[in-house]
């Protein structure tokens, strides 16, 4: 893909546990193998200073920041990912995958934390403006997720610490936003990792189309 | 003012070396001395939380962040010092004054580092919408401010380091602002402290009526 043809952006989503950042990094592998361009990388975080504000927002008492706050901390980190890691990658011409992006805020900052959805999508269109190409929801039933999670609880519980309500209630709300937009394929992640990663690799190699 | 009554909401804005900041501790002192209760704040910073991401973009090189990403980081931090600090000291009926607030974003983030202005109005409005009930721009020539700013440059020479060009670009923002709002009072700077503090104390009095 060195023909000057801008790139394509991919993204996972899905509640913790989901086995999304599993399957983001083997179908970058995959891609790879069939000759792609291919960037990794995740949210929060992706690029030098958006990992600081990262940090910034893991480390010390939970919850010091308010909802909304820490929703311009997100979207400060993610222009920052978007300008020096995710937008020079796509000009490049490469496939751009990415572990979360902002349908993880519109669910987690939009639902969970008092009702921000619509300044999560105003915030979003002023300051960002890109979504994805092609977003992967992988859905789970929260028990599984859950048992799943809990086995990598450490230094960034803090994302990962929600019950099994909030689970179920994430879930659905991940649901809603992927019955709302073609861009998204819903991918049943109650399967081995084989079989989740067999229909994820066979719709991006179909979306993408033949290579070079 | 212990009566219930809503407190007022004071900033001093200005270029470097205007002698903002030194007016903004006299008036506090002179209102305490007049019986106010008075709570005197700055920004960047302000509360615990706005002072981590100040340290975030005082730290480290100049200019790794985008205009883009300074500005929502600047908003975040004005977001937690407007709940934590300004806010709740309005509510329990304080006189707040506030050493630089949105309006040096208008002009620094507004007219510094690209055309922005229309991007900080509309996060402000989205994410903070509280504004100075009276403000004090100290209006100085440049040259006058350069040299007082040059003798303080130290760690935070960041926000100090601009040229003379630059300075009186900055002037006409401040103006350009101060002469689209009533709120706003245009203080000649270029004269004694003491001159200074008397009329700013004097209009800060009346404004604010008789205490008690």
């Amino acid at each position: 893909m060195s023909d000057g043809k801008y790139g394509a952006f991919l993204t996972f989503e899905g509640i913790d546990g989901s086995g999304k950042s599993t399957q983001a990094r083997r179908l970058a592998d995959a891609l790879r193998q069939s000759g792609h361009d291919v960037l990794l990388t995740r949210e929060p975080g992706g690029s030098p200073g958006a990992e600081e504000i990262r940090s910034l927002l893991l480390h010390g008492e939970p919850d010091r920041w308010s909802a909304e706050t820490e929703l311009l901390m997100f979207t400060a980190a993610r222009r920052d990912h978007v300008e020096r890691t995710i937008q020079p990658a796509l000009e490049a011409g490469k496939v751009v995958i990415c572990d979360r992006f902002v349908d993880s805020t519109r669910v987690y900052q939009g639902i969970t934390r008092g009702d921000l959805r619509a300044k999560v999508d105003t915030l979003h269109a002023l300051m960002i403006g890109l979504e994805a190409d092609l977003s992967f929801l992988i859905d789970i039933n929260p028990n599984i997720a859950l048992a799943r999670a809990t086995r990598r609880i450490g230094a960034e519980a803090r994302f990962e610490s929600f019950g099994i309500e909030l689970q179920a209630t994430l879930r659905a709300g991940f649901l809603n936003l992927a019955n709302r937009s073609r861009r998204f394929r819903v991918i049943a992640g109650n399967r081995s990792e084989d079989e989740v990663h067999a229909d994820v690799a066979r719709i991006a190699e179909t979306w993408l189309g033949p290579n070079g």
